[in-house]
Protein backbone atom coordinates (compact mmCIF):
# COMPACT_ATOMS: atom_id res chain seq x y z
CA UNK A 1 0.00 0.00 0.00
CA UNK A 2 1.55 3.39 -0.99
CA UNK A 3 2.06 5.68 2.41
CA UNK A 4 0.19 8.60 2.79
CA UNK A 5 0.83 12.17 3.99
CA UNK A 6 -0.28 13.35 7.22
CA UNK A 7 -1.49 17.22 7.50
CA UNK A 8 -2.57 18.19 10.59
CA UNK A 9 -5.44 20.77 10.88
CA UNK A 10 -5.69 23.72 13.69
CA UNK A 11 -7.41 26.73 14.17
CA UNK A 12 -6.05 29.81 12.26
CA UNK A 13 -3.94 27.62 9.53
CA UNK A 14 -2.90 29.24 7.00
CA UNK A 15 -4.82 28.29 4.08
CA UNK A 16 -2.15 29.48 1.33
CA UNK A 17 0.86 27.76 3.39
CA UNK A 18 -0.93 24.52 2.74
CA UNK A 19 -2.22 24.59 -0.18
CA UNK A 20 0.56 24.53 -3.37
CA UNK A 21 2.33 21.44 -1.35
CA UNK A 22 -0.79 20.14 -1.37
CA UNK A 23 -1.05 20.38 -5.64
CA UNK A 24 2.25 18.60 -5.91
CA UNK A 25 1.32 15.85 -3.55
CA UNK A 26 -2.32 15.20 -5.90
CA UNK A 27 -0.20 16.03 -9.38
CA UNK A 28 2.41 13.47 -7.76
CA UNK A 29 -0.54 10.99 -7.10
CA UNK A 30 0.59 11.03 -3.12
CA UNK A 31 -2.48 10.10 -0.68
CA UNK A 32 -3.37 12.21 2.05
CA UNK A 33 -5.69 12.78 5.10
CA UNK A 34 -6.61 15.52 7.07
CA UNK A 35 -6.60 15.07 10.83
CA UNK A 36 -7.83 17.21 13.39
CA UNK A 37 -8.21 16.83 17.30
CA UNK A 38 -11.57 16.00 16.51
CA UNK A 39 -13.64 15.90 13.49
CA UNK A 40 -15.32 19.23 14.66
CA UNK A 41 -15.03 22.00 11.38
CA UNK A 42 -11.80 23.98 11.64
CA UNK A 43 -11.50 27.50 10.43
CA UNK A 44 -8.35 28.70 8.63
CA UNK A 45 -6.77 32.44 9.11
CA UNK A 46 -8.38 33.44 6.10
CA UNK A 47 -11.90 32.31 7.01
CA UNK A 48 -12.16 28.58 4.72
CA UNK A 49 -13.68 26.03 6.99
CA UNK A 50 -12.24 22.85 6.72
CA UNK A 51 -13.24 19.10 7.63
CA UNK A 52 -10.62 16.62 8.94
CA UNK A 53 -10.95 13.26 7.38
CA UNK A 54 -9.35 11.72 10.69
CA UNK A 55 -8.93 12.34 13.95
CA UNK A 56 -5.49 11.94 16.07
CA UNK A 57 -6.58 8.83 17.44
CA UNK A 58 -8.00 7.45 14.13
CA UNK A 59 -4.34 7.34 13.01
CA UNK A 60 -2.58 3.93 12.08
CA UNK A 61 1.00 5.56 12.00
CA UNK A 62 2.38 2.99 9.83
CA UNK A 63 -0.21 3.61 7.12
CA UNK A 64 1.97 7.35 7.05
CA UNK A 65 5.49 8.25 5.58
CA UNK A 66 5.34 11.78 6.29
CA UNK A 67 3.95 14.45 8.14
CA UNK A 68 3.01 18.34 6.82
CA UNK A 69 2.29 21.37 8.66
CA UNK A 70 1.58 24.70 7.82
CA UNK A 71 1.57 27.85 10.14
CA UNK A 72 -0.81 29.17 12.68
CA UNK A 73 -1.70 32.53 13.14
CA UNK A 74 -1.82 32.00 16.80
CA UNK A 75 0.78 29.05 17.39
CA UNK A 76 0.89 30.31 20.79
CA UNK A 77 -3.26 29.39 21.34
CA UNK A 78 -1.88 25.66 20.32
CA UNK A 79 1.58 25.15 21.40
CA UNK A 80 0.73 23.82 24.84
CA UNK A 81 -1.75 20.91 23.49
CA UNK A 82 0.04 18.29 24.62
CA UNK A 83 -2.07 15.69 22.00
CA UNK A 84 -0.60 17.60 18.90
CA UNK A 85 3.04 17.25 20.50
CA UNK A 86 2.44 13.27 21.24
CA UNK A 87 0.42 12.87 17.81
CA UNK A 88 3.51 14.25 15.99
CA UNK A 89 6.33 12.64 18.12
CA UNK A 90 4.11 9.16 17.67
CA UNK A 91 3.76 9.28 13.94
CA UNK A 92 7.30 10.90 13.36
CA UNK A 93 8.93 8.37 15.11
CA UNK A 94 8.94 5.93 12.03
CA UNK A 95 11.76 5.30 10.32
CA UNK A 96 12.88 7.44 7.02
CA UNK A 97 9.81 9.57 7.96
CA UNK A 98 9.51 12.95 5.99
CA UNK A 99 8.42 15.58 8.14
CA UNK A 100 8.02 18.93 6.79
CA UNK A 101 6.48 22.34 9.00
CA UNK A 102 6.23 26.41 7.76
CA UNK A 103 6.10 29.40 9.42
CA UNK A 104 5.38 29.12 12.71
CA UNK A 105 4.55 25.44 12.87
CA UNK A 106 8.50 24.49 13.26
CA UNK A 107 7.37 25.65 17.05
CA UNK A 108 5.29 22.78 17.30
CA UNK A 109 8.17 20.68 15.82
CA UNK A 110 10.66 22.24 18.77
CA UNK A 111 8.25 21.14 21.05
CA UNK A 112 7.28 17.51 20.39
CA UNK A 113 11.78 17.95 20.59
CA UNK A 114 11.77 17.34 16.91
CA UNK A 115 14.58 19.62 16.39
CA UNK A 116 17.09 18.76 18.73
CA UNK A 117 20.38 18.29 17.25
CA UNK A 118 18.54 19.35 13.36
CA UNK A 119 19.42 22.52 11.48
CA UNK A 120 15.58 24.52 11.18
CA UNK A 121 14.05 27.77 10.32
CA UNK A 122 11.09 28.77 11.88
CA UNK A 123 9.10 32.04 11.18
CA UNK A 124 9.33 33.05 14.32
CA UNK A 125 11.42 36.37 15.65
CA UNK A 126 14.87 35.99 17.52
CA UNK A 127 13.49 36.80 20.94
CA UNK A 128 10.19 34.57 20.95
CA UNK A 129 12.55 31.61 19.63
CA UNK A 130 14.88 32.76 22.66
CA UNK A 131 11.84 32.97 25.58
CA UNK A 132 10.88 29.72 24.50
CA UNK A 133 12.90 26.58 26.12
CA UNK A 134 12.25 24.59 22.73
CA UNK A 135 14.37 26.20 20.48
CA UNK A 136 18.30 25.32 20.03
CA UNK A 137 19.27 28.99 18.29
CA UNK A 138 22.70 27.55 17.85
CA UNK A 139 20.90 25.36 14.73
CA UNK A 140 18.76 28.12 13.62
CA UNK A 141 19.63 28.58 10.12
CA UNK A 142 18.44 32.29 8.12
CA UNK A 143 17.23 30.89 5.45
CA UNK A 144 13.76 30.19 3.37
CA UNK A 145 14.17 26.87 3.19
CA UNK A 146 16.08 24.30 5.57
CA UNK A 147 16.85 20.80 4.57
CA UNK A 148 17.91 18.49 7.30
CA UNK A 149 17.97 14.98 6.11
CA UNK A 150 13.98 14.36 5.99
CA UNK A 151 13.43 17.33 8.32
CA UNK A 152 12.13 20.46 5.81
CA UNK A 153 11.30 23.80 7.01
CA UNK A 154 10.83 27.29 5.45
CA UNK A 155 9.39 30.79 6.07
CA UNK A 156 5.96 31.35 5.31
CA UNK A 157 6.54 33.71 1.88
CA UNK A 158 8.73 30.48 0.64
CA UNK A 159 6.03 28.30 0.37
CA UNK A 160 6.24 27.56 -2.93
CA UNK A 161 9.92 26.33 -2.23
CA UNK A 162 8.20 24.79 1.01
CA UNK A 163 6.01 22.52 -1.62
CA UNK A 164 8.96 21.82 -4.15
CA UNK A 165 11.68 20.72 -1.37
CA UNK A 166 8.69 18.58 0.52
CA UNK A 167 7.85 16.59 -2.91
CA UNK A 168 11.17 15.52 -3.98
CA UNK A 169 11.74 14.41 -0.40
CA UNK A 170 8.93 11.89 -1.03
CA UNK A 171 10.31 11.54 -4.52
CA UNK A 172 7.43 12.39 -6.03
CA UNK A 173 7.06 12.95 -9.94
CA UNK A 174 5.42 16.53 -10.72
CA UNK A 175 5.64 19.54 -12.73
CA UNK A 176 7.90 21.97 -10.20
CA UNK A 177 7.77 25.16 -12.71
CA UNK A 178 3.62 25.21 -12.54
CA UNK A 179 3.43 27.15 -9.53
CA UNK A 180 6.06 29.89 -11.14
CA UNK A 181 3.87 31.98 -13.69
CA UNK B 1 -21.41 48.26 6.11
CA UNK B 2 -18.13 47.09 4.24
CA UNK B 3 -19.35 44.89 2.00
CA UNK B 4 -18.05 41.70 0.99
CA UNK B 5 -16.67 38.93 -1.60
CA UNK B 6 -18.49 36.22 -2.71
CA UNK B 7 -16.12 32.89 -3.27
CA UNK B 8 -18.01 30.18 -5.00
CA UNK B 9 -17.22 26.62 -4.52
CA UNK B 10 -17.57 23.57 -6.34
CA UNK B 11 -16.36 20.16 -6.30
CA UNK B 12 -12.59 19.93 -7.41
CA UNK B 13 -11.87 23.55 -6.90
CA UNK B 14 -8.07 24.42 -6.84
CA UNK B 15 -7.56 25.40 -3.09
CA UNK B 16 -3.95 26.30 -4.27
CA UNK B 17 -5.34 28.94 -6.91
CA UNK B 18 -7.34 30.50 -3.93
CA UNK B 19 -5.44 30.56 -1.28
CA UNK B 20 -3.10 33.39 -1.88
CA UNK B 21 -6.20 35.66 -3.03
CA UNK B 22 -7.68 34.47 -0.14
CA UNK B 23 -4.46 35.81 1.75
CA UNK B 24 -4.66 39.10 0.74
CA UNK B 25 -8.62 39.95 1.29
CA UNK B 26 -7.25 38.50 4.53
CA UNK B 27 -4.48 40.70 5.18
CA UNK B 28 -6.54 43.37 3.44
CA UNK B 29 -9.76 43.23 6.38
CA UNK B 30 -12.23 41.90 3.23
CA UNK B 31 -14.86 40.26 4.90
CA UNK B 32 -16.02 37.01 2.91
CA UNK B 33 -18.04 34.02 2.42
CA UNK B 34 -17.65 30.96 0.85
CA UNK B 35 -20.75 29.48 -1.29
CA UNK B 36 -22.18 26.18 -2.32
CA UNK B 37 -24.74 25.12 -3.88
CA UNK B 38 -26.03 24.03 -0.53
CA UNK B 39 -24.20 23.65 2.44
CA UNK B 40 -23.13 20.43 2.26
CA UNK B 41 -19.38 19.25 1.79
CA UNK B 42 -17.22 20.49 -0.85
CA UNK B 43 -14.03 18.37 -1.76
CA UNK B 44 -11.43 20.54 -3.82
CA UNK B 45 -8.82 19.12 -6.21
CA UNK B 46 -5.99 18.03 -3.84
CA UNK B 47 -8.48 16.88 -1.67
CA UNK B 48 -9.06 19.13 1.07
CA UNK B 49 -13.21 19.42 2.61
CA UNK B 50 -14.32 22.35 2.93
CA UNK B 51 -17.54 23.99 4.40
CA UNK B 52 -19.37 26.91 2.68
CA UNK B 53 -21.07 29.68 4.71
CA UNK B 54 -24.03 30.15 2.81
CA UNK B 55 -25.57 28.85 -0.54
CA UNK B 56 -26.67 30.50 -3.15
CA UNK B 57 -30.54 30.94 -2.62
CA UNK B 58 -29.22 32.75 0.71
CA UNK B 59 -27.08 35.25 -0.83
CA UNK B 60 -28.09 39.17 -0.20
CA UNK B 61 -26.21 40.42 -3.89
CA UNK B 62 -26.28 44.04 -2.21
CA UNK B 63 -23.79 43.12 0.47
CA UNK B 64 -21.37 42.01 -2.10
CA UNK B 65 -19.14 43.85 -3.90
CA UNK B 66 -17.08 41.50 -5.73
CA UNK B 67 -16.70 37.78 -6.64
CA UNK B 68 -13.52 35.18 -6.32
CA UNK B 69 -13.34 31.74 -8.77
CA UNK B 70 -11.20 29.55 -8.51
CA UNK B 71 -10.06 27.03 -11.10
CA UNK B 72 -11.91 23.40 -11.42
CA UNK B 73 -10.07 20.49 -12.76
CA UNK B 74 -13.13 19.37 -14.11
CA UNK B 75 -15.09 22.58 -14.83
CA UNK B 76 -17.20 20.29 -17.77
CA UNK B 77 -19.12 18.24 -15.01
CA UNK B 78 -20.26 21.67 -13.09
CA UNK B 79 -20.30 24.56 -16.46
CA UNK B 80 -23.95 23.42 -17.34
CA UNK B 81 -25.64 23.87 -14.07
CA UNK B 82 -27.98 26.75 -14.55
CA UNK B 83 -27.80 28.02 -10.64
CA UNK B 84 -24.24 29.08 -11.17
CA UNK B 85 -24.47 30.61 -14.51
CA UNK B 86 -27.84 32.98 -12.54
CA UNK B 87 -25.94 33.27 -9.49
CA UNK B 88 -22.92 35.12 -11.06
CA UNK B 89 -25.30 36.99 -13.44
CA UNK B 90 -27.45 38.33 -10.51
CA UNK B 91 -24.35 39.21 -7.97
CA UNK B 92 -22.32 40.52 -11.11
CA UNK B 93 -24.54 42.76 -12.47
CA UNK B 94 -24.43 45.23 -9.56
CA UNK B 95 -22.51 48.92 -10.25
CA UNK B 96 -18.74 48.69 -10.42
CA UNK B 97 -18.46 44.96 -8.90
CA UNK B 98 -15.06 43.35 -9.47
CA UNK B 99 -15.32 39.99 -10.80
CA UNK B 100 -12.38 37.67 -10.82
CA UNK B 101 -11.99 34.18 -12.35
CA UNK B 102 -8.78 31.98 -12.37
CA UNK B 103 -7.68 28.81 -14.93
CA UNK B 104 -10.86 27.17 -15.84
CA UNK B 105 -13.24 29.17 -14.06
CA UNK B 106 -13.61 32.19 -16.38
CA UNK B 107 -15.84 29.09 -18.51
CA UNK B 108 -18.46 30.07 -15.68
CA UNK B 109 -18.50 33.34 -17.23
CA UNK B 110 -18.21 33.48 -20.52
CA UNK B 111 -21.20 30.90 -20.27
CA UNK B 112 -22.57 33.70 -17.83
CA UNK B 113 -21.95 36.08 -20.39
CA UNK B 114 -19.75 38.31 -18.48
CA UNK B 115 -17.14 38.27 -20.95
CA UNK B 116 -18.88 39.84 -23.66
CA UNK B 117 -16.77 41.95 -25.19
CA UNK B 118 -14.23 42.01 -22.66
CA UNK B 119 -10.46 41.21 -23.34
CA UNK B 120 -10.26 38.28 -20.97
CA UNK B 121 -7.69 34.79 -20.54
CA UNK B 122 -8.42 31.53 -19.80
CA UNK B 123 -6.89 28.09 -18.65
CA UNK B 124 -8.65 26.43 -21.86
CA UNK B 125 -6.83 25.62 -25.12
CA UNK B 126 -8.35 27.58 -28.37
CA UNK B 127 -9.13 24.08 -29.46
CA UNK B 128 -11.78 24.29 -26.36
CA UNK B 129 -12.18 27.21 -26.36
CA UNK B 130 -13.60 27.23 -30.36
CA UNK B 131 -15.45 24.32 -29.00
CA UNK B 132 -17.70 26.54 -26.62
CA UNK B 133 -20.48 28.85 -27.90
CA UNK B 134 -19.33 31.18 -24.94
CA UNK B 135 -16.09 32.39 -25.90
CA UNK B 136 -15.42 35.54 -28.48
CA UNK B 137 -11.76 34.29 -29.58
CA UNK B 138 -10.98 37.63 -30.71
CA UNK B 139 -11.22 39.07 -27.43
CA UNK B 140 -8.70 36.34 -25.88
CA UNK B 141 -5.10 37.61 -24.62
CA UNK B 142 -2.52 34.68 -24.48
CA UNK B 143 -1.24 36.64 -21.07
CA UNK B 144 -0.78 35.42 -17.42
CA UNK B 145 -3.45 37.87 -16.16
CA UNK B 146 -5.42 40.06 -17.98
CA UNK B 147 -7.45 43.04 -16.87
CA UNK B 148 -10.08 44.88 -18.29
CA UNK B 149 -11.87 47.67 -15.85
CA UNK B 150 -13.40 45.64 -13.14
CA UNK B 151 -12.59 42.20 -14.51
CA UNK B 152 -9.70 40.40 -13.86
CA UNK B 153 -8.72 36.59 -15.64
CA UNK B 154 -5.80 34.80 -15.06
CA UNK B 155 -4.17 31.42 -15.91
CA UNK B 156 -3.14 29.07 -12.98
CA UNK B 157 0.09 29.85 -12.70
CA UNK B 158 -0.34 32.93 -12.28
CA UNK B 159 -2.20 32.64 -8.85
CA UNK B 160 -0.28 35.30 -7.02
CA UNK B 161 -0.49 38.07 -9.82
CA UNK B 162 -4.06 37.43 -9.73
CA UNK B 163 -4.29 37.83 -6.15
CA UNK B 164 -2.42 40.78 -6.36
CA UNK B 165 -4.73 41.98 -8.77
CA UNK B 166 -7.47 41.23 -6.99
CA UNK B 167 -6.60 43.01 -3.90
CA UNK B 168 -5.81 46.04 -5.77
CA UNK B 169 -8.73 45.83 -7.66
CA UNK B 170 -10.90 46.42 -4.22
CA UNK B 171 -8.31 49.01 -3.42
CA UNK B 172 -7.49 46.54 -0.15
CA UNK B 173 -3.90 47.58 2.19
CA UNK B 174 -1.48 44.53 2.02
CA UNK B 175 1.71 43.53 1.39
CA UNK B 176 2.05 42.87 -2.00
CA UNK B 177 5.72 41.37 -1.74
CA UNK B 178 4.80 38.71 0.82
CA UNK B 179 4.23 35.88 -1.34
CA UNK B 180 7.16 36.22 -3.58
CA UNK B 181 9.47 34.92 -1.21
Amino acid sequence: MTKKTAILLYPYFSEYELTTALSILMQGGKPVSFIGLTKDPIIGESGLTCLPDLTIDDIQPEEYDSLLLSGCMYIDKIIDIQDYSSFIQRISSQKNFVTAAISSSPYLLAKAGLLKGKKYTVGLSEELRKQSPYFEEENYVGELVVTDNNLITAWGAAFISFGVQFGKALQLDFEEGWYRG
